[in-house]
């Protein structure tokens, strides 16, 4: 099979079709059309087996989750998402894996009605390139410098399970019945396209949790020029984590473990009520976990007064 | 140096700022804005060491290929480039390296006015994927399936010259002088981004040829639902080429051999003195070598009446 015919066999049915897309896959370019008075958010990413996710790792979870991540990106500026296109380079070409792969992106890709408008096919070691196209209103979008002092930092879902699911998966823990939840937030993270779309008009800043919350949380600061106070014991914590820590929290695994792909906002406190009313429509937890402050870094404290202080800040790939 | 310092290091500063860029590399997306009565034109590529460049390639050329491949495909669409995200996976972090992939990058991305928005660097063997974004107008782009029966077809350049760069590269022929610019060829193709948009007014109908005039011509009659008829006779050969073949030119290799980027269109006989224009003002050797006709597949004729039959069509990953 040609690389051409490739792409027409197991991707070009992928997706739906859209009124917005005037040429999909199979010439040289893909054509689109942005609506009027709306702007483009774009976002790549690349996923490498041993990296981004286990080796033995099934192929319909690597097709899910190279999606995931992208409409992550997308949740994370608040973007209502569009197309995508995909650069796919595998050691040969196996149906069997191919088909696993597809099915995993094209049940993300129909939950959101993303269209799948252009790929390249090589070959070499496993690697997935995902490009991610989706709308904003001008003005209207999340960015990770409109921080403000005194606004108060929620994130969405829970911290530190895709964590304990890697370190499973990688069999450094015993697999439990109780850690299975977190190996599914490992392999099927949940993006938070609807949460960041319903940010838009309470909150300015926001990013998403790929690398951990201390890391990603530091951009943030980084970038609007200011610092934060945690309260570590407000850190939204599943049931099945707290029961695998029972009385000793790891907190340098929950700070700074990646993939939970959840969001970390800011708000300022008289938009509180409306984000409780967003948390209920969603079904989604939404944990205020702290407050922006002036100066440089992350404060975590206990209820207690203590201080906490980490090791490391997150991965790194070099 | 983290994922996040080695973007910001090498790569925030690799391009101009435009206006229509929002938000440029940074934060989870790029924002950008597509003028009004535009649409998008995108692609996306992968470049995979030793397989679209030889092993031992220069990081600088290795830089420069990445977008000029991505740049020949708005190019067969007749667009107008405008921006660029780069996915980049690479053994380690060397300085050296970066630097150099990034000169031969920013060197394409100045000449065409490319605004990187986008980047992810991760860890792995070497495999760039690049995705380009242009604009063209609504139905005056340049697609594969618009090829009219009748129709001339021309081709951009000279044909083979990379394929026997890519033969000396590879030590398969000794590298004589003359061979020299073969290599610069393989390693600096021009994209013809200044024709295609000329095209727009005279063809409906092009391809750019990555993968050899004969397979690439094949999917513009794949999608035309149409035939070719070509003279090998008279295909455009360097005098370099030429030289090398002395009286026997290895016609399978001047039909197969990949990456020449030159742009393969068709146009109504009644277009040929604007296109002689087009060329002219180029300053671009553009030569008709052969007409569209009912049918399928490639007839290849001699000037005297033999037929060629091709053992392979192209160059396949596959």
């Amino acid at each position: 099979v040609s690389e051409f015919n490739l792409i027409n066999h197991y991707f070009k049915q992928l997706t739906a079709s859209k009124a917005d897309v005037i040429l999909g896959i199979g010439d040289d370019c893909a054509i689109t059309r942005v609506p009027d008075a709306r702007l483009l958010a774009t976002s790549i990413d690349t996923l490498i087996s041993g990296v981004h996710f286990p080796h033995g790792t099934s192929a319909e979870d690597i097709g899910y989750k190279a999606l995931a991540v992208n409409l992550s990106d997308l949740a994370a500026m608040g973007a209502q998402p569009a197309w995508v296109s995909l650069a796919l380079t595998m050691p040969d070409e196996n149906a069997q894996w191919l088909q696993g792969f597809c099915r995993g992106f094209a049940q993300l890709a129909q939950q959101y009605n993303v269209q799948l408008i252009g790929g390249d096919t090589t070959r070499g070691d496993l690697s997935i390139s995902v490009q991610i196209y989706g709308f904003v209103e001008p003005q209207k979008f999340l960015r990770r410098d409109r921080a403000q002092l005194g606004e108060l930092i929620y994130v969405s879902g829970y911290l530190g399970d895709a964590g304990l699911g890697l370190a499973c998966a990688l069999n450094k823990l015993a697999s439990t019945s109780a850690l299975q939840s977190c190996i599914q937030q490992l392999n099927r993270p949940l993006p938070r396209v609807e949460l960041g779309q319903s940010l838009i008009d309470i909150s300015a800043c926001a990013i998403d949790i790929s690398d951990g919350l201390a890391a990603d949380l530091q951009h943030i600061l980084d970038a609007s020029q200011c610092a934060a106070l945690i309260e570590l014991d407000a850190l939204p914590l599943s049931a099945e984590l707290k029961a695998h820590y029972a009385e000793r929290v790891d907190w340098q695994q929950v700070l700074t473990s990646g993939d939970d792909y959840e969001l970390c906002f800011t708000i300022d406190a008289a938009e509180e009520n409306k984000l409780i009313a967003i948390a209920a429509q969603l079904k989604l937890k939404l944990t205020k976990i702290g407050v922006i402050k002036q100066g440089v870094g992350i404060e975590f404290m206990h209820l207690n007064g203590a201080e906490f202080t980490l090791t490391t800040a997150g991965y790194n790939h070099f």
